[in-house]
């Protein structure tokens, strides 16, 4: 199927055409855009590649959403609102079901949040997808991960190590629990809370490398350290089932939970009970600021706990996740 | 490398830190970027493939370059001043010399185009470049493929057919004329020519599929035809000594030019002498565009040429290009 055509269909299920801020979409050499009018621009870009961020033979429906999610995740994690995305597409042959699966996948995000397809590439290769998602914020009020203050509490959305657990079932050939796999399958970028959390959070970022290695990002560039209680770590029906340690290690090192991790002021905490409720998300206050710079994670017995490993980094040596 | 590392190196090395309309870089979920006051937005994202886009084992440097390089060229056919650009990278292993390679051909062709890298990802996998490129336009006068009228010329900068030529020979394991293979492999945007067609140009489009399959599309979207006179095909030195029949499949089916070809009304031909010699690069007219809808090609004997494929289209079947 000629590209052209390909991004056209795409287009006629994932896009929004009547988006006014859209002034020239698909169709030519880039796409002609009006920026919203005294709002700074919120861009990032992510790719999966098949058999790194997803297995082989995954729910194309399934690539479609989580491609477009872990870049609107990114633009949650900043408050943004979002606009539109491009998608830039690397395909080992035109399949025509696989496409408009993966489309409806995508359309279905792209409908719900509100966010327009304005252009993209089709090209023969490995299967990978990459999405560039712009969104806007009101001048200087973009969430960030450097302004974590002592004293302040640490907050996460949903449940953390769902995802992993699903896909360690996966990769032993098991049948993953349905919690886990819809939490791996299908994560919800947390766009109402991102946007709620401007003004009120210190610093924010989304959990696509795990928890620890994730907040560690935050109090690195806050300068700061923090101290975790692992007894308030949220925990769904399919991850309290576990031990302990092992659950622990999902929740604290898992990657690909696209919940956001941010801090508040003590003082309002208690905001963030309505807040939980205005979003449809559960928030979790798991520990508090200090002036660092360690991460200390506490044991239920007050103990000190230590993790071998803090999150998934590509190029690392493999340790139990697809590579 | 942790990815984090990776993107702060290639930043250190392509970034311009100094850019003022970006509020926030590289190290957090996204980029915050101030719009260019009373302009608007055009953005484009084009993917290269290892064995698809490029031959395995082209110099890095030349592929740093030609990443970038093919997205200011449809920044270019917009006639948009470019502004930012997004790098998501998979590579196979984290090669520092490799990288330090990608990063200066890249870094040395965004630093002459002023353009800075505001954010990215890197990612574990088999070989592939995308970038997303943005620039900026005033509000409507962005160059389009849908202006072409009856009676305008057609003109294209510098020489298609010379890229195709180098691709043929290494494919053939033969050595390139030198020149076409730096067409192939240092393909220059014609930035400066495509701000200065705005206002002049009726259409636009830049080459990246063979002049004839791009011209086809300004004449679809614009409802016209054309005819082009195949004496007045521009030719380098290499191209020259081809026979004929062979030097304009090269010419009209080639791919990867990146050079513009554009329409600009009749009146205004004497215009493009001065045009050529400001942007630096030459501009042939080539033809002149009819009622239509067809596209014909006379040959100097004024006999009607045709050409059985019209350019390179992914997911057709392969014709002599790397799949």
């Amino acid at each position: 199927m000629p590209e052209f055509d390909l991004i056209r269909k795409l287009q006629s299920i994932v896009g929004n055409p009547d988006d006014p801020s859209c002034v020239l979409g698909i169709g030519d050499d880039a796409a002609v855009l009006e920026p919203v009018p005294g709002r700074q621009l919120v861009v990032c870009t992510d790719t999966l590649v098949e058999a790194v961020h997803f297995p082989a033979g995954t729910d194309p429906r399934a690539i479609g959403h989580k491609s477009l999610a872990v870049n609107l995740s990114d633009l949650a994690a900043m408050g943004a609102e979002p606009e539109w995305f491009l998608l830039a597409l690397t395909l080992p042959d035109a399949d025509e079901q696989w496409l408009a699966a993966f489309a409806a996948g995508m359309g279905d995000l792209a409908g719900r949040t509100g966010v327009s397809l304005v252009g993209g590439d089709t090209t023969h290769g490995p299967l990978s997808i990459t999405v560039t998602a712009a969104g806007s914020v009101a001048p200087g009020t973009a969430l960030t991960r450097g302004g974590a203050r002592p004293g302040d509490r640490v907050a996460v959305s949903g449940c953390p190590g769902l995802a992993a657990q699903a896909l360690e079932a996966l990769m032993a050939g098991k049948e993953p629990p349905g919690s886990s796999l819809k939490a791996l399958e299908y994560p919800e970028p947390r766009l109402a809370l991102g946007q709620a959390l401007c003004g009120l959070a210190t610093a924010c970022i989304d959990l696509s490398d795990g928890l620890l290695a994730d907040l560690g990002h935050i109090l690195a560039q806050s300068g700061v350290g923090a101290e975790i209680d692992l007894a308030c770590l949220p925990q769904s029906g399919t991850l309290a089932d576990l031990a302990e340690e092992q659950r622990w290690r999902l929740q604290l090192g898992g990657g690909d939970d696209y919940e956001l991790c941010f801090t508040v002021p003590a003082e309002k905490e208690a905001e963030l009970t309505a807040l939980a409720r205005s979003c449809g998300v559960g928030l979790t206050v798991i520990g508090a600021v200090t002036e660092g710079p360690d991460l200390v994670m506490r044991r239920p017995d007050g103990s000190r706990y230590e993790q071998a490993t803090r999150g998934y980094e590509h190029f690392a040596p493999p340790r139990g996740r697809q590579e």
